[in-house]
């Protein structure tokens, strides 16, 4: 057809500018200069001094060898250098890979080698870690110790965070030509497999930074704990959301129940962010750590399986919950519990079931399906049809690192394969009922192992539950249980069996229960392929 | 330098979709599907049926030749079938052109045929206008009446948006492949010359109804008051915003004092747009009307020309004000006097001062300089020295319909050129203090009309000021103030004379004051170049 009329308007500086979230760093420099950005326990600084700090930084990096097609990578808890390297390091082009600091070196060695870095960022706790993995790795990436006085530790590089920052430099942020262009590198910590190096973008960070804002209605101003490392996934672009809402990040270099209630209780914290694990933590913490709390804080939790138990439990605690469901591919959360007018008049049960689904697409993204694997046919929205879910839109990843077939199988006709499975119910809130390898399959029904888990975290004696399948020389599979106890209880395995009997349909009862400690990830995710492991020899 | 091991990861139809505010709708459809949408003194329907009745009739525009590159036309006030067009002639392709439903014949006329409107929408009450117009007209465009209970006048179109809408079609919306491309022509209802055509992008319009959300903290489901024209810079983007954010449209064909005090007390508005005159208007009502107000209603009013004098009275009325700076070619607000933390401790005066300046960038808009015009040099942030304001990023427009050398003029050197002139203040807040054209040179020295007119604003017996050049054989130009007094007032021109010489520089003090009503535009804005006419003859 052709824009008739329209044509000969075209694209110019004057009227497009590449989306990239370290526009975001540059306005709250302007608008909110004196605003506090960054507080840890030792120190703090505004909007104008991160703004500062980032510019030296990034003409310092670019000197270093930091570039475009570059990989600068970091191993730091939530430290406010860890922040700003969320910023400084994308001003070079370089594309900033996060390392989760509780792997183990050869798993470090891997991913520096993999994604070729050219720089990495050490906090002194991390030291020792990073000194193992370069003595095994072949990449000899420039050293910079991120100094903090909250953690002296050993240095190990050849340049310091600290004074990079402080000497003042003249530079002009590279903005990518073309937005779609990478940002960051994040290994997934996939309970199974090697990592995947997953590839985000310029766009995308910056959609999903402000998606944040419209999903969680952030406001202005909020004092934001940082509780998810922002190894995980860039913290889910809340760094680059909080520049977006001049907000303040209050850093936390270990997540504890202790530090979390004083912040909490001292630091006029907002919102947070979590994974179900810490959540539990919290919601299981001893009453003293618990009192004093006033103001309503807000809490997204990543809920990959949500322990819909849980919100009795925390609402009690003046927290308001909204979940969300996190894949790294997503650039974190793609799916929200978005809560209806309305909700608010449910019971308390009532409310934490519709509450206990993942949701509705993230705001800017585009799609979100449940839908056969193979067709890409929708599912039937009746709450019980199980189907992979699939998203698209602009908040989707480039592609995994050098695995061509991974992404091309990733992003295959249009929709970006999540390898979960799930439900949609009649109101279009999809739920999780599982990873495709955690479903069960027992004499040709599937089992949702997460409903299970569900069930079994309504009993008040349980902290932790897993539910994996177990192989059943009649049916083929069949639930096996793990679950961790409360230091108190006084359940056993035949009274968890009927309170399984009193809630859900017989043949999904377990027929294992083993007690005891459960393996988890570094990010609090079950380690289910242990338990499989576990379930096929002992259960 | 090129993305070394991370090319070959390309954007697909799984990790890229063009930015539209349609997809704001499907996404309020799937999201909040029963929640209510547009309300009228009439009727009402929800999210699910405004998407359903949109994509009838994007289907039926198309059969009646809406399509890429062509525009259509709309004539009407804030009522329903304006927030849908807003969403079904983008969904084909086309242009959706808004035309000032005050606008005379002759005017509407050359912009049907300066447009080249394939069709035309058609409100009851604006047949009569549309009929004169298209005798005068070269374009011979399908008419479609747009029927309303509320003013069933006369029909004189082909079809019937309702009959439409009910027609039941599968549909799919026609997305442009790049995101860079036309949604709406706004003419601008400038106070001289011809009127150009501003031509937005679908890019933009996506990203400015987001901005709003941020900028305003909009929130979740706001129920929002139609009393800025629609076809004022398609409202400023609020059609889409609200799609965004779940929020309902209470649409308002007359903006009357009685009927948006009642839409306050019966409808919880929470949130609504107006032009400087319709908030005069509010705070000069009469106290019977203004009673029964109870919750805090938050009003963005766009102020070219800031009545700071309004703050006060405004504020008394529970009513809580945030200025924006308006340009069609920035898809409306642009700038926006945004709060500072503390702010709420100054005293209401001294609060009134800072909120009186228009301020800073729109949230996702990339830059706004004050600089001189030549050199594009920006000024000194001394909250004194006059330049021009100009402005960069994705909320800029595509340029001037059939207008080259205007939009080349506008758009020139990486910069929108406002052809506004203002002060960048030391804390980075900018105030305009006049249009090029508007500035009043006296004597070799600048003065700001606009300054003037804020001193003459404090004055308790001034409803509307505007100040203008007039020719003065010693001087070159004087500034000559033409004033509206409230009903009962009792000041006279030696009153005002004194006010404005106790409260600035002598030589701006004006030295002719003329009593009597100040002829504006449809959009409240004063005519400036009719009181110049008068100035020099008569002032």
């Amino acid at each position: 057809m052709g824009l008739g009329i329209y044509s000969g308007l075209d694209r110019c500086a004057a009227n497009y500018a590449p989306l990239t979230p370290i526009s975001f760093l540059a306005r709250a420099a302007d608008v909110f200069p004196d605003h506090s950005a960054i507080v840890d326990a030792a120190t703090g600084q505004t909007w104008r001094e991160t703004a500062d700090r980032c510019r030296n930084l990034a003409a310092a990096l670019c000197q270093l060898g930091a570039a475009e097609g570059r990989t600068v990578s970091i191993l730091a808890p939530n430290v406010p250098a860890m922040m700003e390297a969320h910023f400084a390091v994308p001003m070079t082009g370089a594309v900033l890979n996060t390392i989760n600091t509780r792997l183990d070196a050869r798993a470090v060695a891997y991913i520096l080698d993999h994604g070729e870095s050219t720089i990495l960022l050490v906090d002194p706790e991390c030291a020792p870690l990073a000194s193992e993995a370069l003595s095994l790795a072949q990449a000899s990436p420039v050293i910079i110790d991120l100094p903090d006085a909250e953690f002296p530790g050993v240095a190990i590089g050849t340049a310091d965070w600290d004074t990079l920052a402080k000497t003042e430099a003249v530079f002009t942020p590279i903005v990518p030509a073309d937005e779609f262009a990478p940002i960051a590198l994040s290994y997934t910590s996939g309970t199974t497999g090697a990592p995947k190096g997953v590839v985000t973008h310029h766009r995308g960070a910056y959609l999903n930074a402000v998606s944040n804002v419209l999903a969680w209605d952030l406001g202005h101003h909020p004092r934001y704990l940082w509780t998810l490392p922002m190894f995980h996934c860039n913290g889910w672009c809340f760094p680059w959301t909080l520049a977006a809402v001049g907000g303040t990040a209050i850093c936390l270099r270990r997540v504890r129940e202790d530090a979390i209630f004083k912040a909490l209780r001292e630091d006029a914290v907002t919102h947070f962010c979590a994974a179900p694990i810490v959540l539990s933590m919290l919601a299981n913490a001893h009453e003293t750590l618990r009192t004093g709390l006033t103001g309503t804080v807000r809490v997204m939790p990543a809920a990959a399986t949500p322990p819909a138990a849980l919100h009795p439990r925390m609402e009690a605690m003046v927290v308001d919950i909204t979940l969300v469901y996190v894949l790294t591919e997503t650039f974190g959360p793609s799916v929200v519990a978005a809560p209806q007018p309305g909700w608010g008049d449910l019971t308390p049960a009532a409310r934490a079931s519709v509450m206990a689904r993942q949701g509705v697409r993230y705001p800017l993204q585009e799609g979100v399906m449940i839908a056969d694997p193979t067709t890409k046919t929708p599912v039937p929205a009746d709450g019980a049809t199980i189907g992979e879910i699939f998203m698209r839109g602009n908040i989707v990843m480039m592609g995994y690192l050098k695995d061509r077939d991974a992404t091309e199988t990733a992003l295959d006709g249009g929709w970006f394969a999540t390898g979960d499975l799930g439900v949609m119910h009649p109101d279009g809130y999809l739920q999780i009922r599982d990873r495709s390898k955690d479903i069960i399959i027992s004499g040709g029904e599937n089992i949702s192992s997460i409903e299970i888990e569900d069930v079994l975290y309504t009993h008040p004696d349980v902290v932790t539950a897993a539910v994996v399948a177990r192989p059943d020389p009649r049916w083929g599979e069949s639930p096996c249980a793990f679950v961790e106890l409360r230091a108190d209880a006084r359940a056993d395995a035949a009274a968890l069996i009927a309170h399984c009997r009193a809630n859900m349909a017989h043949f999904k009862i377990p027929r294992h229960i083993v007690f005891g400690p459960i393996p988890k990830t570094s990010t609090g995710k079950i380690q289910k392929f242990a338990l499989r492991a576990r379930a096929a020899t002992e259960g």
